[in-house]
């Protein structure tokens, strides 16, 4: 028997009835703030698909669209825009900014109470402690809800993870190791990739780099967790597009056979992807009931 | 030949100049307030160590000691007061807190611009992100600049952490981390330590556990800093207590002759823990220099 195919769509039907019912029990629909500025198509193409899952389950979006000449101050006012309207309960600002605005600075000015993407200090600061109320990024949100879906426990698990963003790698290693995992973070300078990721009982890439991780990299009976997302031109993207021809970082057609009928995987697309923007959502939802 | 002992008090020794120096040439000497609650003695002692060395190479500190039965607003009162001050150019709140208070709380009262200890949720995203600005808990920064002075890189070397706590083990991770080590962050719940900390190139342990660590913990070579500090009755100490009889988390008589001559390891006393309070002092003149 080949190794086990996570389902990440799957999964997130699964989770859709309970977060549709959260969503009907409040008082008005959750609604999110994305604010693009400028017009790239991959960003456009993620704020569609996000907005598409929002409204299957009852949520809400408002697009709030500036041009690519905005300034710093003109993203700012939009923040706090969002941070003052009673109808606006999450926010996010669609990544990548141009780069003449300090991405930082316009995430600091989002009010925590509304981070969707929990970006902001006071929320990295909560998730890097573990706390239960801590708002994580949706990608981490994603995985955690797509292991315990499949009764994935983590406690005990040498988990790796190799990437270190502050937006998946860094976040992903704090809920690892908050679910008493004992965790490794790897990167592009880890001496010999292969030897620690073949100690991994999970193993989470999110490297941005197509075909990285091969056969030779996992041991027989791991779980692997792909969260790469990379377009047949072999470019890295943040998010899944859908009808997007993808690639994630594993090499899914090798290192299947390498895992035995005791291992799962993830594809891209399909596995993750789907997860993240259901975490998303989540996140709104959290942030809404709390109001 | 043994291992190398590492030796803290004349890695201290060795950065005074600098450091009284740099205070030299400030307008003002740099004041460090410490705010005490209640009269645990080990605080107690703890305030007069920092006191001592900060005096010693210019700087000053004033202690604002408030009442075992102080309310968490008369705390968050007296934070209040020294961020408004212009003479205090750093904060530390000594820990812990008597659990009646929220320690979450009064740290996050703490303008980030003068949080000598690196806790507040804005300097934890910087340190988390490696921003050079950022400013670390003062034991992380002792045990870099430790390394430094023994010129050990972390550069694409294996790091295993031993402890998870937000005031040293998960600074010390990102630390490794941001200096481009490979991490590996082992706890209470790391099924198999040894197998984990034996691959360690360089085996940090801020476990708070008497001789966690013995001679079939470690490979020959690896260099071993020993954070923790505990106290003759096996008790888990935050800070060195001069003259107190300690010992740390590692078996330093039997680790030793299994490192080779090739390893080094820090003693306890006098390994890390007054490269700690450098740390601190150090920290306090970089938010003084802002001004």
């Amino acid at each position: 028997m080949p190794a086990l195919i996570i389902d990440g769509r799957a999964a997130r039907e699964a989770y859709m009835p309970a977060l549709q019912a959260r969503i009907k029990a409040l008082i008005a629909p959750p609604t999110l703030a994305i604010i693009q500025v400028g017009d790239r198509p991959d960003s456009t193409a993620f704020i569609k698909a996000k907005s598409a899952f929002a409204v299957k389950v009852g949520a809400k979006t408002r697009h709030i669209h500036l041009s690519e000449d905005a300034s710093q101050a003109d993203v700012i006012k939009s923040v706090q825009e969002c941070n003052a309207s009673h109808d606006i309960h999450g926010i996010i600002v669609q990544l990548p900014l141009p780069i003449t605005i300090d991405q930082d600075a316009v995430i600091e000015a989002i009010d925590p109470r509304k981070d969707a993407d929990g970006l902001t200090a006071l929320n990295v600061k909560h998730w890097l402690e573990g706390r239960e109320d801590a708002i994580m990024p949706a990608t981490a949100r994603g995985v955690k809800e797509l292991l315990e879906h499949y009764k994935l426990s983590l406690f005990g698990k040498h988990v790796v993870v190799v990437g270190r963003s502050m937006l998946v790698g860094k976040p992903l290693a704090a809920l690892a190791l908050n679910e008493n995992a004992t965790v490794t973070i790897c990167h592009s300078r880890t001496a010999d990739l292969a030897q620690e990721t073949k100690k991994a009982d999970v193993l989470i890439v999110a490297a941005g780099r197509p075909a990285l991780i091969g056969p030779g990299h996992v041991h027989e009976g791991a779980v692997v967790i792909d969260v790469g997302i990379n377009d047949a031109k072999r470019e890295k993207l943040e998010e899944e597009i859908p009808g997007r021809k993808l690639v994630g970082d594993v090499d899914f057609a090798a290192v299947l056979p390498a895992l035995g009928d005791a291992g799962a995987i993830t594809p891209v697309p399909g596995g993750v992807g789907p997860m993240t923007v259901l975490g998303l959502i989540e996140n709104l939802v959290d942030l809404c009931a709390r109001v």
